[in-house]
């Protein structure tokens, strides 16, 4: 985990305080579950409630003593509660503690992953409808293409991070699940019941079968996602980064006033947050393959996953945590040039429009082949510099035998390329207007 | 795409007469769609229908001229059609036919993956049934742990593999979808309701907004898919190989009369097939880097993806059909030794029960930590090789004031850690009973 | 392997007939070796060679009964050869083969690939120099920072070429190894010898000590070099893309006369070359994972490596000498646009050279805070479009106290950037003259 | 990086602390050098040595509001230094600094890693020497196949990390360079002797080229080379695993007195250091494809690679620290049990034999094929349970046609197996005796 790239929400989820409060949790749903059950004396439960306390510090000088965690913790957890302790994870095994606790830890951390999400979406949202029919150059293979709108550019965004909500939601309910089984997952000590009350009280489902571990396919599916996720922002940061070069300008990052851009050289508003999202991306995708090496443990469990799960659990929620609120940042923030759109759309002298001639000349019966030709020749003089698209077809006899000059002029209004605007934004959005 | 790791089936849909195929039928539904709106003449589809043929070969000879292979295939099929071929493909942009053309393969694979799921799933419970009750060491850490049954070895893939499968219909949907919305996908030069049509008669979705390709990210989450399915199979190969180790020989691959597994070694049968699945899994989850870094396309698009998915699409789906098909293959014919498994179980001299002994002795009044010296302290012994764990027991004083040999012997019963396996087949599928 | 990005040098390498010559090569070595050392009749080898034969269907249909490869291959040639093969393969293992085999053919592919670096160092070489003092804008996170020359740009890839040429000479140190060590490696019925004859006639190293497999540590090696090759390979691809934008265009591939560049706007020259390669570089570099996993193989060998390394050999080997060679022709055939540069260059009013005018402030006597400040001010109006910078810093009189307008006007000198260019070219290429 | 997996020495060197420490060093040999060529007033650096301190809190708090953590850094410095600051950072830019303290930094760590190397190795030559004669069965595909020895296995493992060290040696190569050449790398404001300089003192080689960062191939490079040695420590600690296998059972890691291996099972000893090793390895391979796709930076260059760096720079180090470390220890304390070694290889009846037998019965005239069905016929009984398989040889009259009685007892002699040895390790170590 970087500092530089937390926060303190979703950090402190991962901070040891958060794991032995889980744990403690778990322990004590369990006995009062056995208690329940009449497996434990009444009372039990509510002693344990009343005095359990921990102290990092004193488990970590346990543990360095037996090499255990659940069995420092617990004899830690003792060293308060007293002779009701000795009921504590009767018929348990460490696993059921700490993969249930990872869990909870995950589905927590997804919670607020989600809610990055929905800044993120609120911030495209309100900055499609803001620039609905701003005209700007769509481009292919970084070629001008045809003409779009800003704010359907962003809606392409929105579409993807909606994907993305359904995505996270999925992955949630794939490691929501709790395990208490035991030793090899046959309940020989320890009922379903009471893997069944921890489970309700705690928000999660039971784990059809364990091992003694929760199965890590779970795991892999959910950090797969958060990849994916991740991937999702690139495509964003990288195209912010993209208007921002100078030589398209047509957004910016908000650049604060005290901001410097460079030792060297005082003028520049480099791109900084996208780069570093761009970055971030890769941070978080690089969590997947681990994940899914993780899968194939041995036999019923070996301890191999523990170690990448140490890292990437914390590290993965949480500079994706980071990323999303940055991102929402940057959308919310985005200083947008309409002027700058609308003049690099004109810069190509209105080759832009093209396709609308080509097809012009097809409904005025021309070959598809031959309207091709009589296009790209006009196509090309406007490309070479030799001025506007429009007056080389107005000079071209072929194509003027074909379409009048009226024609012509009309294939090139802009607005003609919005009109399906509301519609695309009606799928996106569920309405169209602001 | 290695052909031996092929079935025809699969990789049939990833010829090229698959593939144009789709194109064909793509590009006349869109006639079809557009003559209902009136604006091609009627007649022109069903024209296209009867005469439009392809020849690979042909295509691959224009490709080579005009480096565009929709251009060369649009050619080619005005070849056959004359005339009416001037009404295909009219505001449309080659993405149109290529990214709705991946879809349907996509799909198309996906339902073949779904059926190599349910083969497998199929012998899994078969076996998992056979072997319900067969009783079998549970292993952590490769260590004899507990007692657990075969069955329940097996339903923990079954429950893995219904995971699998639920995660392959999300998939499913998430590349099931279409787009015909024009160079920008701004549905300027083409009626969004072609895209309607088109979308229903292939069973597909309309995508909300695209740019001109259909968003990766979908993409990038269906390879993810296929990555964890593959862990899942690489776990259940992984258990294989360990079963058929010489010092285990809990289970081995079915062995053919011909077959010869060592070219040295006469003697040798070697779990080949499943350290072959593997491999085919690591083959497999490569796909999804790069199917991740496919997503950041450039503005409204780029070609960067189109390579790796040349080779991804088919290699991936391919593999992984091959290897579900292969893993049902070892699953349906696995030799399975109950002697031997129980043999293994009853290697350690009854350590096994180590815990169900602690368990009792804290009921019988002991503090967790004395129980654990106890046990500890007598299991040391069987560990070393001097006897079996009951006996030490039996003649150790702290234990036998807390339990009595009546008692003990009670707790060595192997069918007490069966008792939930019918709870466990329930959870997992739905029936205790075969 | 996708055979549109394959060349038939490379390919030919990967097919069967290589394969088994190779294999037939190394058991023909072998029987000369042990013939030599007078444990098989002399006259063996000569036998062998003069009547060893293979015939690929043959093999595979005695494979598909034996389900062994190299035991179908000596069967085979045993039917051409007759007595005399009953000496072929003695006292060795199949890995013999397969591992000695695999590292020929991955030497030859590597000999391949150096050629096709070779040819990329030459067009980088050739186009540096002619465009040595091409003035061009640097440019840091996208945005405009100091001149620089193509010719700079350009030899920034030819160093990292060359890096990439002396990386590959090592890998192919680290697979140019031979091993013919017997069913465990202990030569316990081979004779080292016979490994050390084989080698030195194949152009290897012996293996120090083998298990029955060579070691795939070498191999991961091999493949993440590759993997770091065709990082660098998209580094180029991707400023090819950056340059090729209509709104940089500072250069372009070239473009033929009957390539279309889109079905729907026939102005567009696309890099689609240079994303083909951004794709490319994702395919090559997926296989370093599989490839790394590959190495703990399980005691003494596994054989998990194999179907792995039936993809990645050919697939990697292959299109990465597509790539190289591919590269190579787009920066031999690439259009460069000097006056097109020149204009962006001076697209910012001459910001370019804000640092040197702070460097100047600083030497006549500000501190470093307030040059910053001075600097910033007038940059500031410019980067607004409110004029040159020279104009608004000869107007600051804060600015004037310091520097002469003389003194400002040599700041504003281009050549001032380039004076170092020859000391660079010296560096990378051993000479500044062409 | 995870603090339990950390070393002091190794994340000492990534603290802030260190990282400004290199900063000043680096800007002051800057400074040094300009002195030297008269650019800056004599006395300057040794004004600075004396003076400049730095506070890591200050330095935060400054970036807080300036967002650029080198002018950060300079203005604390200069707090400390007062005017002789101000000739600080002259015609350098951020990167010169960043950079070039990033490859120190790395170049440190690598020297560490190589101690780490080196005490593993030393480790498994003095166990591999130890054991160089204990037999021990070989196993490929996990089934029993010839015998070797102890010692032989753990010289596979020294010769591997052999290769390990000369492949970190090739990697700190790679990235011991230094850049000083300004904001585009073209020296316009900064002589090329003061990067000389600089280099040399801190013992580096001088970038050829850079752009304004030193190119990102390096250490794309440098994490590969360090992925590629994490799997060779996944080799070695899956060997482990497999060894401690209750089944297997013939060494163990060292389990000291107060160690719990399991909080239910208390007599479990498990090889939970190797597991953890497993997982640490997924953990440093992780870096790779981020450390690759860091490579192509835009132009000149972007900042995407910076937070990457962050995360994998300190953390992939410390955890290949950690685990060489760990592992070393391993090696170094690893229980090895001979006898049971030797049991395990006599548990297949002399089956380990049969190639042996095979290749006599073809000395003896038998065709292949016919020696290979008589080995196996009897080989098949003997794995079947039903007795020594040199007893079902005598008893067969086709092979007694062929081999004596005392030919056949002299095939099963082990020593047959272990005459090479010496060579092994000759190769290997250099010498053969301890």
């Amino acid at each position: 985990m970087i500092p530089r790239y937390s926060r303190p929400e979703m950090s402190a989820l991962w901070e040891p305080e958060s794991k032995y409060s889980i744990w403690l949790e778990i322990e004590t749903l369990a006995a009062e579950a056995m208690e329940n059950l009449g497996q434990i004396p009444a009372g039990t439960s509510a002693a344990i409630r009343s005095k359990a306390k921990f102290e990092v510090a004193r488990i970590d000088a346990i543990e360095a003593e037996v090499k255990h965690d659940v069995i420092a913790f617990l004899t830690n957890i003792a060293e308060h509660v007293g002779e009701p302790a000795r009921f504590l994870h009767l018929g348990m095994t460490s696993s059921d503690v700490l993969d249930t606790c990872l869990n909870v830890q995950l589905v927590r951390a997804t919670d607020i992953l989600m809610s990055g999400l929905e800044q993120l979406l609120a911030a495209l949202e309100r900055r499609a409808f803001e620039h609905k029919l701003t005209p700007t150059i769509g481009r292919s293979h970084g070629i001008h293409a045809e003409p779009t709108t800003f704010g359907v550019k962003l809606a392409t965004f929105h579409a993807e991070f909606q994907r993305a909500k359904a995505r996270l939601q999925m992955a949630r309910e794939d490691i929501a699940t709790c395990a208490l089984s035991g030793a090899v997952g046959t309940f020989a000590n320890i009922d379903p019941r009471i893997e069944a009350h921890v489970s309700a009280e705690l928000g999660l489902t039971p784990e059809p079968v364990s091992t003694q571990v929760i199965p890590r396919d779970r795991h892999a599916m959910y950090f797969a996602t958060l990849g994916v996720i991740a991937s999702s922002i690139e495509r964003l940061a990288v195209e912010v980064r993209h208007l921002q070069r100078t030589d398209v300008l047509e957004a910016e990052e908000f650049f604060s006033e005290g901001q410097k851009g460079s030792s060297a050289m005082p003028h520049k508003r480099n791109p900084i947050l996208t780069e570093n999202l761009t970055g971030l991306a890769r941070l978080v995708r690089m969590a997947v393959m681990p994940a899914m090496e993780n899968v194939a443990l041995w036999h019923e469990r070996d301890i191999s996953h523990s170690s990448v799960e140490r890292g990437i659990g914390p590290d993965t929620t949480i500079h994706l945590d980071f990323a999303l609120h940055r991102m929402a940042g940057v959308i919310e923030n985005l200083l947008i040039y309409p002027d700058r759109q609308l003049g690099n759309l004109n810069q190509l002298g209105g080759l832009h429009n093209s396709q609308r001639v080509l097809l012009a000349l097809v409904e005025a019966g021309c070959s598809r082949e031959d309207a091709y030709r009589l296009v790209q020749r006009n196509a090309m003089k406007t490309w070479a510099g030799e001025g506007a698209f429009l007056d080389h077809l107005r000079g071209d006899k072929d194509v003027c035998d074909k379409l009048s000059s009226d024609h012509l002029s009309g294939l090139f209004d802009l607005d003609y390329h919005f009109k399906r605007v509301d519609h695309i934004f009606t799928r996106v959005f569920g309405r169209s207007d602001a």
